[in-house]
């Protein structure tokens, strides 16, 4: 049976890669990256960057593909749902061409287990063993480049979306919320009294920004901030902490 | 000013280690070990495997402390305080040893970001500048061997301990919970109808053991085999995701 690795490479620092994931590509026979598009985010570079040196001396063929485009029209589910087959049959094919290939890798953002749809696509090809490699997440860059820890002693914490924190306020529960995939600054729709923000932008990458204070302070800045950003660089992705002072 | 690098090095493959890692331990002048003591969980013989490896030709010294013992008599909040307190005081002397030392390390398990004191104890040193470089949590290590995705496409999960999971029952607001710190299988409390369970213990190491399906039909099982690797091993570390079936 073909095995499938997804590693995970951190989300912007190339040496966030573990020994473990320069270990599974070098061991791989064939690595897909998809191929750089006009996106700006796609950071395929990144991924070539890691390569190059990961594979020093390593047999290990590069091969690039074309990632499907998402269509953004009707029900969000269906597409979703019809994305993900697309993405599969893309995979499927570049694997096809390489026969001899028994081992196959895919270089995944962050960490495969987190926000991530590798794991959803692969189960739709069932010929394919998978075996993952953990990498750091975001999140972890973030609290890391803040030097704070996620949760307070013996507490718990939410890892959620800048979908869910619009839709359904501040979590039940818990005075810790992590925010990702939040393309709108949704922290706007809380009241920022007694909540702290740990705010960061390209995180591990050169263009990495730190922000952090209360929030009722600080979030006129992020959107400031981020708004230029987005505009100088063509693209951001940003991740927050948000807690409630006791 | 000295720094002191919270090095992350994952929970148990000392491949998780990553290259931003590495690279620490081989520019830090120090790097301070617990000393092995009696109790096989202190791992101390990983961190010494994972700098044999990470450190060939490098420069850095290892130097041994020994770690304060918790009094666990008294209230539970005043005893840790206490407890980081004599642990600052043990990095701070190991640490005055080595006047020359510009650049202190620590091997974190895990990542520090994640139900770690380092950064607290850390906090305690105000000479000191703190730097960390994250690592593959007990978390990710989970997720990894059941490749399976922390939570359900664009929904939260929350990460909790044991000891929350008994007192408050399943949180509220979310479908998947993922519980560390938990010394007695608390998924007991809960009405296991519904509820699907992937556990592991000693994960990336040579006992890995890993069991997951609904969590009426897994529950027993995983009390009895966990009861009986703890006796066969003299400890056990495991951690669980749990999800509600919607
Ligand atoms: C589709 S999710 C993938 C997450 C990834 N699998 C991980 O483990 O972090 C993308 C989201 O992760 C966050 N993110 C990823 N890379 C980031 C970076 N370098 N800086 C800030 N946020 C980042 C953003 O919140 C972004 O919307
Ligand atoms: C004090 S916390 C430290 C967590 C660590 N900082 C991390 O990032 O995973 C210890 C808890 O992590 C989990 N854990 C750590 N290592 C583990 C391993 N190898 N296998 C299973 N669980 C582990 C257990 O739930 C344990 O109670």
């Amino acid at each position: 049976m073909r095995e499938l690795l997804l590693i995970g490479i951190g989300t912007g620092n190339p040496e966030h890669v573990t020994l473990a994931g320069v270990r599974a590509m070098r061991t791989a026979d064939l690595i897909l990256i998809p191929r750089k598009g006009p996106d700006k985010a796609d950071l395929a570079d990144l991924r070539h960057q890691i390569c190059a040196s990961a594979l020093e001396g390593a047999a290990t063929r590069i091969v690039e593909f074309d990632l499907p485009v998402r269509d953004a029209s009707g029900d969000y589910r269906t597409g979703v749902d019809a994305w993900h087959d697309a993405i599969a049959a893309a995979w499927g094919a570049a694997i096809e061409q390489h026969p001899e290939a028994r081992t196959v890798a895919l270089l995944i953002w962050g960490d495969p287990s987190l926000y991530d749809s590798s794991l959803r696509i692969a189960a739709r090809i069932p010929e394919l063993r998978v075996k993952v490699i953990p990498g750091i997440t975001a999140l972890q860059a973030l609290t890391a480049a803040h030097a704070i820890a996620v949760n307070e002693i013996g507490a718990p914490f939410i890892v959620t979306t800048g979908r869910q924190l619009r839709g359904q306020g501040w979590p039940a529960g818990v005075d810790t919320v992590a925010v990702m995939l939040d393309g709108s600054c949704s922290f706007q729709a809380l009241d920022p009294e007694g909540i702290d923000i740990w705010w960061g932008a390209y995180l591990g990458m050169a263009e990495e920004m730190l922000i952090s204070g209360p929030l009722a302070e600080r979030s006129a800045q992020i959107l400031s901030e981020r708004t230029e950003a987005r505009a100088n660089h063509g693209w951001i992705m940003d991740i927050y902490l948000l807690r409630r002072r006791r």
